[in-house]
């Protein structure tokens, strides 16, 4: 942390073993078992739901609602923006995943009315996903639809995030080899986390259940309670590759390491993330 | 078991693995894979059905059906109520597991339906599910809603049980950190288990699937084949924690030991299932 | 290999990991989270979509089509006859896996519409699944509806799956203790694999996925690719046994080391595979 520990949260991982928050997770089918078990590891309290008719209910007794675009069909959207909207309502914060967001229209449809109809705490995305969902892309200076995790121009993304958020009101958070975040004002990059996080699916989606679970114990201080959720990740993805590179595992084990790391992490360990401008 | 021996089925798990009983599950998408490792594990055969165009006659040729309420939505919960009549129809076991029953009225009125509409061999649910299932409060003597987990009134736990099983006609399981089983004559406590199976996602859907293929096996004596179940799942989640533990590793280890020990499982091995009354 | 490995693809495992080909997959939920991760262990990228409204756009910009019977709808049904056509229109290779086709009227009747409607690439399931697939068991001599994963009639088999794939144009495999792999002209039977393997759900759907990501780069070798990528998963299966096995684990390991060994998998073990007529 080097200093720049004041914006991380003191406290904050017993704060959610504590309180247990209820996260609410509108998500894909891939990731929805390892999303709900980061969130029971981290003691926290995952639900997952996405029927039209029962989404505002559950929403309305949890502690944070997390939409996932992973694997959309119509009624999951809709259940979204009803689910997103009653948040709203509450004050409960809201994160948003556009997991392959440029992959289809009906996924860029369905985030541009989520971007329109619900107000985001927090929305998190790879480099693409972050710059198709920011739309014009004029707003952080030309860069093109070649865009992917390999681009390690920081100064782009950290535009692009503070530009986004700015514009949104969100605070805005790409993922890749360092992670950007920006509330449209500060802009902090973490510098944890390891390749092999990328060899397991839905890394990403398990980040933003996260996320949901910090953001639900710090409602004064969101931004710091994102840092804080992505700088715990990606110091348990670098605890997992010790751990599973030690007895020269591969993907597997480094899966089930992530997910050991998550429930044995204490914040005396958070000394450990790593954090830039 | 000291004594009560009698409660349990000798030689279930080998029944099981000889057998192999084709277990139809209607369940949700965050726990299906595991629901059918575990049945795998166990020796039984898993099948995932819930399109209402399938489920009569994937149910006819199965051994036993599993209804499990977890991300419900409209088509399955039709689904659920077609294929519940088809098993009944046929004799074949069915239980029921009412996930989260209380979270909203959608999930409550499918119970309620399935209830009416489906007779089953067996339920099964922690303490608060099953409170709002067994609906009339009066019934078991005034416990609120505030219910939980760590109520530890046995003697109250107990009385809902016989009385809502009595009401019925259904085995109930209320399984928390001792479990509740009733018939509504018979009452019975199994002692096993581990705190460690709270940090896993879905511990009670696999229970459940498992009561599936324990029912199949033994249709004479569906009191007995549960109790073994309960058991059986509990013993193995003290062995799951003392592999796990040894080594100092989380919950991602604590879930995989689990299916081990299920795997691993023998009838010789049922001596440490502690009953009491 | 033993002088057959004219018949395995040299440097393929090196090509999937350098090319990371892009395979659509419409799939269960069940085993959906397992299919992304040994995608993403062998070097692949998995997107799983089934909503009809995006799956065209989908397979249009992926390398491959992997189509998967299990838990189906009606919805997933007609998006998998939506992507397949699109996927011919592209020349992407295209697999089957007829999960429980036998299983009900529903399955039978989608995978009919699909195999009339789309061309298959290879198709892969256990015998069941293809003896039903296939419709008229006077095809491949009478063999009746008690065929099942226990017969070891090797003769029939190579028969059934010869005149199989003939009549359609498709590679068909056949896995079972030894797996059977036909164009219609060859006929290759793979000696890897471990009896651990069926105690894993989901092992043959993760082996169709993998098939898309050996035919996506291999366009030219579609034999080829599919008896590589046969062979590499059976290889992976017996190496997880040694792993597991080694320190006394159960299926929960060995479903982990199976993706293990997936990831750490290189082209000079290949030589391991074994391959006989």
């Amino acid at each position: 942390m080097q200093g720049e520990n004041k914006t991380m949260l003191e406290g904050i991982i017993q704060k959610v073993r504590e309180s247990h928050p209820l996260v609410h997770n509108i998500t894909n089918y891939v990731t929805a078992n390892d999303c709900a078990n980061v969130l029971l590891a981290i003691g926290a309290s995952p639900i997952m739901a996405d029927a039209p008719e029962e989404v505002d209910e559950i929403t309305s007794s949890s502690d944070a609602l997390v939409l996932n675009l992973g694997t959309p069909n119509s009624n999951r959207v809709a259940a979204m923006i009803s689910a997103g909207k009653k948040a709203n309502a509450l004050e409960h914060p809201v994160v948003f995943d556009p997991v392959g967001i440029g992959g289809s229209a009906f996924r860029s449809e369905a985030a541009e009315k989520l971007l329109h109809e619900v107000s985001f705490t927090a929305i998190r995305g790879n480099i693409s996903e972050i710059a198709f969902l920011s739309g014009n892309v004029a707003d952080f200076g030309g860069v093109d639809a070649g865009w992917n995790d390999k681009n390690e121009d920081l100064t782009v993304k950290k535009r692009l995030a503070q530009v986004f958020a700015k514009r949104i009101g969100s605070i805005v958070v790409i993922t890749g080899e360092k992670d950007v975040i920006s509330d449209g004002n500060t802009c902090v990059i973490v510098e944890n986390g390891h390749a092999m996080m990328s060899l397991v699916t839905g890394t990403g989606c398990m980040l933003s259940s996260l996320m949901g679970a910090f953001l639900a114990v710090a409602p004064e201080a969101p931004l710091e309670a994102v840092i804080s959720a992505v700088g715990a990740f990606g110091l348990c993805g670098e605890k997992a590759y010790e751990r599973a590179a030690h007895a020269g595992r591969g993907s597997g084990s480094y899966h089930l390491a992530l997910i050991d790391e998550l429930s044995l992490l204490k914040d005396n360990a958070m000394g450990g993330v790593r954090l830039a401008n």
